[in-house]
């Protein structure tokens, strides 16, 4: 098969990888239709983090291509969203709701299984890991909204969510990539009444007024938190979204933060570091991570199939397999919020 | 009056202040019975935190002595508990409960106001502030543990709730002081199963098994980690309290929080770290601080008074102001879990 291999930093290419097969009785192969590259891709392809050389990729919709002799719940033909990460969905964490965390889990993409940025995926745990999506005939733009659910729009729910958001709140979003927009849908969503986002981007600021987003601020760190103090008149925000990662995102979200707010943060941290006096003094807390993104996509995929969101308008540029070279320097470039793969042709629903 | 004054790094005297006298129609003047030293006082006396020179102290119980025109609650001869801090009651953050957080207030021995190690202190918004105890003839064993209630025993039950201990659950507690043995009655009280106490002084030992310990370890730092992992099947606990505010406390309850666990932290930073990796990687969120000890002492209070907790068995020294330099220095020289100071005599209700 095809797949999209990881040379190193900066060299993303497509290449051949063995077909896929079955395992174990659990597993199920998946035949990719749309895949996506993922803002933590980035910090691959930069080689700010490092990622095993081979198929990589970690977000993808698909149809099953072979089931497992164990597998219940799933058939050939059946469209599927995959979580970014594989989950027994029995282990102490998957039984707690962690599904992200795992004990025999993984990310796919990587732990030996291939990448969402290829023509098929071994899916471990298929029943546990996969969801399946109901109906057929979807339109290409729920399409793109379920392979938003792989990932960026559970990774902005995960945000929302952590940071207790809800009805009648004021939310600020720190962060306007593809997880901060989706943070903004999460946070409309959950109730908030009113939704700053963070953003000098004119394509992300319509974007994020599109989701629910009802003040667009250019600002940024101790200007940001100076205004939006202004705004909630000295108190701060009821929730923070730190979707980003940074030490001044995340310094943003706290300064921002009322007392006894929590900053939910899903940016993977670099040079973050979590303001201590802010948390003691002022009560603020932090929650966050990795999300259990199988936990939270059977109500997500309610919402977009009703059409009541739309997370796949992240996806802002498109490209198939020969393009996936340019589908990285596009968001490297911010050309593109989030680049689409179109992998498999025209597949809209179940056969 | 007399009352302890605070006049630089390790110097604690006995001293004359004016008798405080009603500022505003809501105030009320409280003759201190009972005070205690906090671990907090500890690190003005040994220079580490600054701290206005003159009165310090800033947990007590007393008698109203005289209430302003505005006091409805209270009248003079009532027994009152006075949280650390002073709140009106009415501004955002004590609307929202976050007491300890008053826009309008502070603690007491500080800002203005006389502290709890004194013979009097005028205490702002006394209706709000002020806890009234009902009943009379209290025991002094009562009498400690009200005035316990006063700043350690609704800490170390911020601690816990921060942590969102709930019934059934494993949780470890990092700290053997007077906050991490009352976050042991915490975590009891709110129905943990095992409570793990990390301590290695057998006074405070054999009080942590009295308050609720089920193991105590004398490990610490990564053998602690360790070793709770073990005895969790590799799992971790359902919630960890930090109980010190050092690097390695938080590091130590950071290890031990199983996948989605909250590290509830109150004791005040020094030379701490968030392990930003753990938080993410791990979904451990962090919660804690300023306890609101006015809105948790009600429900505290009625514990107390029906002898379900005993908080002021932590109070395992006393003497009388004359002896509040030997207070510090017990504390400091660990002879002392925490001391008491009478300041009142003879006081063992309301009037």
């Amino acid at each position: 098969m095809r797949a999209t291999l990881y040379g190193g930093p900066g060299d993303i290419t497509v290449g051949e990888r063995p077909d896929p097969r079955l395992r174990t009785p659990g597993d199920a192969i998946v035949r990719v239709t749309l895949g996506c590259v993922c803002g933590s891709d980035l910090w691959y392809y930069r080689g700010v983090n490092p990622h095993a050389l081979g198929p990589i990729g970690h977000e993808f919709i698909g149809v099953i291509e072979q089931a497992g002799a164990d597998v219940t719940g799933l058939k050939p033909g059946d469209l599927v969203v995959a979580p970014f990460t594989f989950c027994d969905g029995t282990c102490a964490n998957c039984a707690a709701g962690w599904t992200g965390n795992c004990l025999n889990g993984g990310s796919f993409g990587n732990h030996g299984v291939d990448g969402g940025q290829g023509e098929y995926v071994r899916v471990p745990f298929a029943d546990a890991t996969l969801v399946k999506v109901p109906g057929s005939g979807h339109s290409d733009a729920v399409m793109k909204s379920l392979v938003a659910l792989s990932d960026v729009m559970c990774t902005g729910h995960h945000a929302a969510v952590s940071a207790g958001v809800k009805p009648g709140d004021t939310v600020a979003v720190v962060g306007d990539g593809a997880v901060g927009l989706c943070g903004v849908i999460a946070a409309k969503r959950l109730g908030a009444e009113r939704i700053i986002s963070l953003s000098r981007n004119p394509v992300r600021q319509a974007l994020a007024r599109e989701f629910g987003a009802t003040d667009v601020l250019t600002e940024r760190g101790d200007d940001a938190i100076k205004l939006i103090m202004e705004m909630t008149g000295g108190i701060g925000v009821d929730a923070a979204l730190e979707c980003v990662g940074t030490g001044e995102s995340m310094a943003t979200a706290f300064g921002v933060a009322r007392v006894g707010a929590v900053v939910g943060a899903v940016g993977v941290p670099h040079d973050s570091l979590v303001p201590l006096q802010t948390v003691i003094f002022r009560n603020v807390g932090l929650r966050g991570g990795i999300a259990p993104a199988r936990r939270y996509i059977p109500e997500l995929l309610d919402d977009v199939l009703a059409g009541r969101i739309n997370p796949g308008l992240v996806l802002d540029y498109e490209t198939d397999l020969d393009g996936i070279g340019d589908a990285y320097a596009a968001m490297l470039e911010r050309r593109a919020t989030k680049s689409l793969v179109r992998v498999g042709a025209g597949v809209q629903g179940a056969m």
